[in-house]
């Protein structure tokens, strides 16, 4: 029933989409339904169904986590970041979601004919110079080139494999009621930003994208002894959607206090003038961490004490009443359920 | 020196190239400048540099092999597979080039807006079956979409993971001067069924890609304990490429009896009515297994208990006189020298 919140039954079935829409790639609901309809029915396997940012699984004794994301970012070029460093963050962020240590990354190009060389050189740079900072080789790669007007100057796939420490066992199954969500800091800039760029918006603020590698925050919360439940990165479909699946998948329902969550002035500001709400939209470098309350603390000050989490902070809790939903307390004291959207507000921001 | 053909030197710097054109996708010359030039000049790191198909990297005691590749094929299906198997088997071979015995995949799909339904379904159903049926699971993936007239109906790319037994040394350092070469089957199918495809030309015969994974072929060679000195498919630029790459690579001669050299009898047709050289045309079944010469008889008896080694057949051997070049003795006895193309003969081919 397309009532049931936690079901991520297709009130139009898929057959009423004859062509893939712009919003089948939005990280919605239209792309949930692709994911379970197409891919999953046809991959069927145990490793694709483990609900996280990347599969594990063993290999000579080792727990590896591997995770692919192709970046499709446009302009190439935003305030904080360019898709170079957004292909490197992204497959890194995905590794440290599962608990890994990144270890390597492979790199693939599609080049569209006619790209300036120049372009393509300021990227590879800068994917070099992001990796070198995160401690993380680009290992393998591969190049192809498609004609002119067939593709879009440039799109990067990475695919990144990680190390995940024994013992580890992060995601939404261990979530329970009474856990506390921390966020690492204020939310709604990469998407923001994006938007400006392409539309032309200047901000008279110093305002960037949060594009940036999230492992060592990671590693800061896994060498406290957090007892980590889940992380997830807040991309595509921005912190409510992030939240909302975590709510389906586990069947408990997450609440959120709306003052809590830190959302920059400029960034709120821009939002309104087009209509977005900042919650829905897309971070490059923000994530959530469900940990038991009795840990929050500790979990608060590991988190801290990285640059990527300098501005954690708690921004809700778990509770076990109507399960499935994510709900927000805003700042009048009035409580509402935050849905998936069907698409995106903003194609194209990864 | 441009005229030493051991070097990659770029006749004409890469900055009198200020676009980017099909040529550098193409797997020649050009392609190559681009990589050492851009790439790897800005990701400089010692797994990158290991002349492999693939990386090969420490995890946690575990050998892996890791590895990419982007799929841009045109048109989208062609006799004997389409983009979806060409995706599994391509990246599949990779690992198996390095010695691994594959363990999953990614799959990343950037599809254009408007693309139908059906054909996507269609892609993946393949891509599943080909899993399948190789016994690797496709374990993560990740769907974008762009703007209609911006990509060019559907791209994939496919990393993949794999474990390398211990003790295997493959690669072109192996190689030693009175080693033979080995080829797995007729040469040319896969590039002139997509010329067919994209054409319009018609067959009279059966002829079909070669499109197909081989690490089972590969693991009968490692079960038959052959000393096996290097592995490489013949993609893009065909075996010839591959060879004077290998040549080139290790600094010694690489010589081919063209007699020995299976090319079918309507492949030659039809590369010959278009002006193309089979020896360069792309192969996705074929591979050359270069071994000691005691070991041949063993290696061909290995890969013939195979499905994709029956062709098994020896072409060649490796000397030290004129190193790093690649030659051919024809029919009438002749013998010159094969080099390396700047592009590709026909773009888009995998």
């Amino acid at each position: 029933m397309s009532s049931d919140p936690t079901t991520f039954t297709c009130p139009v079935p898929l057959a009423h989409y004859p062509h893939v829409l712009m919003a089948h790639g939005g990280g919605g609901r239209l792309m949930h339904d692709l994911i379970q309809l197409v891919f999953k029915a046809s991959f069927a396997n145990p490793l694709l169904n483990q609900g996280h940012d990347g599969a594990l699984l063993e290999a000579g004794g080792a727990r590896l986590a591997f995770t692919t994301d192709s970046y499709v970012v446009k302009p190439l070029f935003f305030p904080g970041g360019d898709i170079g460093k957004l292909a490197v963050c992204g497959t890194v962020n995905d590794l440290a979601m599962c608990g890994a240590r990144p270890l390597a990354l492979s790199a693939g190009f599609i080049l569209e004919e006619g790209l300036p060389m120049d372009t393509l050189q300021r990227v590879v740079r800068s994917m070099g110079d992001t990796a070198r900072a995160a401690g993380v080789p680009i290992a393998t790669g591969d190049t192809k080139v498609v004609d002119r007007g067939q593709g879009d100057g440039l799109f990067i796939n990475t695919a990144g494999i990680g190390l995940v420490p024994a013992g580890l066992n992060i995601g939404p199954a261990a979530v329970r009621p009474g856990d506390v969500i921390l966020l690492n800091g204020d939310v709604g800039r990469h998407g923001t930003c994006i938007m400006a760029g392409r539309e032309g918006l200047a901000f008279d603020t110093d305002l960037q994208s949060d594009c940036a590698p999230l492992h060592n925050a990671v590693q800061r919360l896994i060498e406290s002894s957090v007892d980590i439940h889940c992380l997830r990165d807040c991309t595509r479909g921005g912190l409510a959607t992030t939240l909302v699946e975590i709510a389906r998948a586990r069947g408990l329902r997450l609440h959120l206090e709306g003052t809590a969550i830190p959302v920059r002035e400029d960034v709120r500001g821009a939002c309104e003038m087009l209509g977005l709400d900042p919650l829905y939209v897309a971070n490059e470098g923000r994530f959530i961490t469900i940990v038991p309350a009795s840990d929050a603390a500790r979990a608060l000050d590991a988190l801290r004490r990285d640059e990527q989490g300098a501005g954690a902070v708690r921004i809700g809790e778990v509770k076990d009443e109507q399960p499935g939903l994510l709900t927000l307390r805003s700042e009048i004291g009035s409580t509402r359920i935050l849905d998936m959207l069907s698409g995106e507000q903003l194609p194209r921001i990864c």
